[in-house]
């Protein structure tokens, strides 16, 4: 495990997606695309073998070449990025070796590693949230489909309103994930190459290979990186990074919209869910009584920072001048970062979260209990308002009264409709399961469309490894 | 016209897509929604034709009905929402007239009228941003071929790098313009309906409608009202409206792009480019000498915005608790407004800033010609480092000097060279024209892609028109 | 009334606050600004009186002279802001009079009137929102001490916790608040005219009315106007802006903090507050049994948007570019508009809900009972762990035991201890009153300091009224 | 150095700043509160000194007590916060040492040792960062001096609008500086210790220690901390944070404007000013005629980042519900780690920026001549316009049709004024140094009041140093 470790931040310590957006990993990333971009002019026969060779030994093992993350990142400052530093140690590790660094970051400016470095740590990040998206989304489905007839309440603003199910509420958590996913596949299948030399126009390039082979060359590298290949080079014009950034904030939107809710829903008032126990998880040793809902506050922590941290990406974009930024780049790094991260540890924790989750079914009717007949108002209205004594309004008066007074609803509408009520069928009337609406139907199409997405998840792109190099 | 005028907001005071953002063009869009729905009940034979009729009137003349903006909104807090009271204006108006109510709202909950009246104005807007972008991108893909071998200088960090074209620079800006409409094009088309009913289970529909009568009119209010259809009710997820609060961003993170440079080329001592000049607009009576750059100042203006509001979106959808949230939706309508106007008055600003934008080769020229040739030094780098005395460390070193003291780079070249000069053909290697990579392909890439997207533009959802209803 | 009515801003639609901030509202400061400065140079005898004059009768009364926001608003592009269509209309109306403009605008620059304008209206505004913000203070206050013995649950992570009283928490609601007043009342304290010429230098005064009276009329300005003199112009060093931005929105995250607890608290399964009622409010025709918190409702909604409109604040200041900006300036006006209105609705909504709050001591003892003796389970662990056989582990398994096989804790305690039990007095050490710590203390603080920053309000600028222009 | 060492974060990479808020610093703050806590009691004689003194020595040397913040953080998601598994490792430390934990986190909660350590830190960077900031206020106060005759051309919109002088732009940084320094002077003299105990009522306390002496040791506690008394516990009331976090801000927005006008006049085609050489910084190898600004861009980067930073503050303050709230304050963390370090290396590299500033009249000279005797033409309206054959109007004419012909305007002038051109004075008239207005006063007040600031900045807290514990 490699640092940063997050001791303050809860949500993302620890699970694998900071890992590969861990300071070592993106040091190794920048390495490799020099190493692979060496590799390729060398197979083209455009650079000696030797010298790639020696790259990519260091690429591989950079400890040992003496190049550290702490060195590097200080030495950052100078020219405002790592890679200079990261290319001065790598030149004076072939010096030392006594190879030539004649292969070394040939036509590439800085923006093009860094870049392409971060392409890569993002998509094996993605890759990785979205396999915990995944479980999260295959432990809703299973959730929606044996809750399908539970029944529950349902709130607006804050307040009971009609009859649910829980399967429905766990479709409907499904239902935002789903989409996320889906957008956050799309996006991160289309990270490309970024290849374009000092100015966008692979100028040095162009001069010293011509043309096609400079265009054969670029697309190689993004086969060997596994990157999708580069239209044009995107230096200043940054919608690959807004659509992977809207994509993983979409993402902790769903999950907090999710998480939001279980809070709630495990407060000791209402308590119709309880998050898994495990061991060192959520207790407090000065109040041995209670259990803190841990997962969903961190998954809340997450989604309350993302959408700051999503708007300075599109900042940078805006202000991405000339052909290469002045500090609207620089500016952008960190917040990719974070989000990367917030978007991972949030899925992890929300696969943990519902693949245990505890349900309560007594609890949910027990509160549905709480609103009486009352919470079928709406039905009633539509049933019997024209008909009742006085109309709709009488009728308004009526559940009105019953609430503010406290007294059973259905004794007041037997008296008010006297032999009526029996026409009526109060009880089939005011039974909540009678009320659903389409409940079955939506879980089942949520469920689906979650199943659509995993089979339709988009190809991963051929995944150049290290050892093809 | 009608407000906000946006008296403190010219980059969209004044524009189409504001318009079409205005309070009242919100409020006849809402009693669209109600009189569309009456009309497809009352088609269906669910709903008195003359309820639905009487609806129709008052939609289409809400002003007669006594229905207005002002005391809508006034009234708006007591229930949080504008649709309550003007529920009430409608019942109200429909009673003077001596008109039933029964075809009105129907089974539907204020966020159903709402949700669906937000998509229908910003259906709206961003077809009118998309024709204002169009308008730019013809622009700029008119300046990017017309200016394809107009050379000037690249610059990174701010400083003179390499050599390039205005009209390569034109097929970046022209890039990123080109994926946000894609975007953009794409998020409008799928704007759903929202139609869930008091917590999304189309209960009280069902309840009266049956399941296979509820879906079908649906189903035909959405084509109605020109609107994609529903998969389910998305009350708590709204990655449909950070789908189109990403791509309108997106939008504005491009043309806030370009505009920026063109600030910085309007500069007086770089002087490359020229606003449009038109009647009363950038001029200064105190200050007759100067011609502001007021349309790029505007564009700018909403671009730095726009992420703001952007992240807005995102902590809505990522707070939206229970059924229907209590404040989470409210937060989202005055951003999602806001982002539309953004958009809507900085795309149609950059389509008169692109379509007469004055550029002024000579003054590029004369700015590539103040690095003189050590803006080529890359080249020489390249092409001379290893043959020159000394190395590349002493070439970097001449080249260095030059700068520094100002002196001509050719010289000090020739007498480090000597004999070898010639052989070194300084001409062709200091010349910028034959040190512009692929260029013109990009140029061409770029327009074609345009020009394709253009071609593949979503077909608008059949346009229900309020004669219909 | 006059607009931006807020269709779609229901916190804000329809308050004083909104009303001071309108466009009109907004056309009038940018009048009265001149109208201040061409009497105070015609009372200096710098300017013909007739001229100042005339400007005050166009200022008095824009309509008369055919000035409306509508047209100044569509004219404002051409400059990029209202100020110069404005002075236009000014000069047209003074023309047509057969006046002179001798008096109008000299030495200014549109920055200096609209800076001016925006100070004046956000002057006003913050009084009103301070007032408005004190009277929610003061219900805080009243409840904070009638309920100093109501007791209930404190909840930590959503659990149950240990108990405190209802006092507490609204005295931790006024502790907020009240640092929230104090800063938003020295912010608006100091806002400053601005008075700076075309580029901060106030050359074009110096140059005809020289140093010593230019600076005794800037300061006379101030004092007509009730605003701050002005240390040096700050059309690009916008600290004061951010100043009062940071307090407005340090108001709306206090105020947020509260309503959203009170929603949680109103929660039926909670249910220890209710909003008060009012006609027309917080009702459901359809469902006549909901009342709907939604003065808290409206409160959180603008304290989520707020953060997003600061963060533009703090962006424009950091872009404020060159000696006037091209962009940073103009994007600053909505955002700073828009908290002043959230702020001034979120607190006239704030006075409402805590003058009227319902309170619910029985519901609270009702949930403290909930969980029972171990919410005390702190107590017990300090006083008894050590002694406890098995010691600190044993009572913890105990307590722990207890919640998760819903038994009473005290037979099991009592089983454990013994002949202990008595001596442990338990039902002393059992009683929620008896472990509230400094509750009275802090409650008492609070009241006090609210009181004391009452007393020590900032003393108004003498205000300059239009009768003395 | 520890980590993280922010190789993309080159702003505040190898900082002070960073250093001080780096992991390990965050773990032994942690530390030193539980240390002082611990001998607090045992001096009054509450707890085992012995108890304290191992607790005392596990603070002081963490590493050798086996805790590492590898380890703490990847235990902190259990828990939701380091403290927890940071105790549970002292607690196995001292039972490993055969020492008592009487003495440990007697009556706190996690929430008191976090906020107390953060507001150490932040108080060690913030006074840090006041050094720096105070290094390039100093800086900027010398340049305002050296250059208060420095004339050089004043820009609104980018464009040419009069005369300035240099000292003055720079007086205009200082100004924003000084006022962000003041109040971030002031915010951080008041960071308070935060000590409430579960739910802020500090019960445990008082039930063992009785309410005068909780009180008595929560302010020793407080002293020897050094840091502010707390008034009433502040778990979920923000203020102090977004106190401290607004100044932070401030501090960037200064810097960041400044930076950007930095970057504007290093272009080479303006080139007014040079950033500061230094081996290793700003060059490039491949094309070694570049210099970049890379402190200003890195400045920049920061400015751009901080105001989402900020925003997430405000957030997390609005949505801190309960007593102690589920995720609002976990969500504060990060970001209030992050905006110091970018305000710590922010100021740090602005120190050093304006330390070395290279200034250049001569090009500040050709810049203004570039807008000719035009750049008068505000003093020409004023002084000339009511004379000028065909008034003002034609004067307006003449001065446009001079820019745009590219002509002098004196020859035009002297044309149209015949024997009054010699009355006018032409050549006082047209002299830059005859209108610059107050500047000597601005510059001379600017300085003063920065001077003012040093003397008067809040004297340091007591320090209350680790050995003292």
């Amino acid at each position: 495990m490699t640092g940063p470790y997050g001791i303050l931040s809860p949500v993302w310590a620890g699970t694998p997606t900071a890992q590969l957006m861990s300071e070592e990993s993106i040091l190794r990333a920048m390495l490799r695309v020099e190493a692979s971009w060496a590799q390729a002019l060398a197979d083209a026969g455009e650079a000696p073998a030797e010298s790639a060779a020696a790259i990519a030994a260091i690429s591989a093992d950079p400890a040992r070449a003496g190049i550290s993350v702490e060195e590097i990142a200080a030495q950052s400052p100078g020219g405002g990025n790592p890679v200079i530093p990261m290319l001065a140690a790598v030149r004076y590790a072939l010096a030392e070796a006594g190879e030539s660094d004649a292969a070394l970051h040939r036509g590439a400016t800085s923006q093009d590693i860094l870049d392409t470095a971060l392409m890569l740590v993002c998509r094996d990040a993605a890759a990785m949230l979205l396999t915990e998206s995944r479980r999260a989304g295959a432990a809703l489905s299973r959730l929606s489909r044996e809750h399908q007839d539970t029944v529950c309440v349902a709130r607006s603003l804050t307040q009971h309103a009609l009859p649910m199910t829980f399967g429905l509420r766990c479709a409907g958590w499904l239902d935002g994930l789903t989409q996320a996913i889906r957008r956050l596949d799309l996006a991160a299948a289309k990270l490309p190459l970024q290849w374009g030399g000092a100015v966008g126009t692979q100028a040095s390039l162009i001069d010293s290979l011509g043309s096609q082979q400079t265009a054969q060359l670029t697309h190689d590298l993004a086969a060997r990186l596994g990157l999708a290949p580069m239209a044009r080079p995107w230096h200043t014009q940054r919608q690959v990074v807004l659509d992977l950034g809207s994509a993983l904030a979409g993402v902790l939107a769903a999950l907090g919209k999710a998480a939001g809710d279980v809070l709630t829903l495990q407060r000791p008032e209402i308590a119709e869910l309880r998050e898994p126990a495990a061991p060192g998880r959520g207790g407090s040793s000065a109040m041995p009584q209670k259990q803190n809902p841990v997962l969903s506050t961190l998954i809340r922590s997450a989604a309350l920072s993302a959408p700051a941290q999503l708007s300075t990406l599109y900042l940078a974009a805006a202000t991405a001048e000339d052909e290469r930024p002045a500090g609207a780049w620089h500016a952008e790094w960190p917040s990719l970062l974070e989000l990367t991260r917030l978007g991972g540890g949030a899925a992890t924790r929300a696969a943990e979260l519902f693949e245990g989750l505890v349900v309560r079914p007594d609890a949910m009717a027990t509160n549905l209990r709480l609103s009486g007949d009352a919470v079928l108002s709406e039905r009633l209205m539509a049933r019997l308002g024209d008909s009742f004594p006085g109309g709709r309004r009488a009728l308004q008066d009526v559940v009105k009264s019953s609430v503010v007074e406290g007294v059973g609803l259905r004794p007041l509408l037997e008296e008010q409709l006297g032999e009526q009520a029996g026409a009526a069928d109060l009880d089939r009337l005011l039974d909540p399961r009678q009320y659903l609406g389409r409940t079955q139907e939506f879980i089942e199409a949520a469920v689906q469309d979650f199943s659509q997405q995993n089979l339709n998840q988009t190809p991963a792109q051929p995944e150049g490894s290290i050892d093809h190099v």
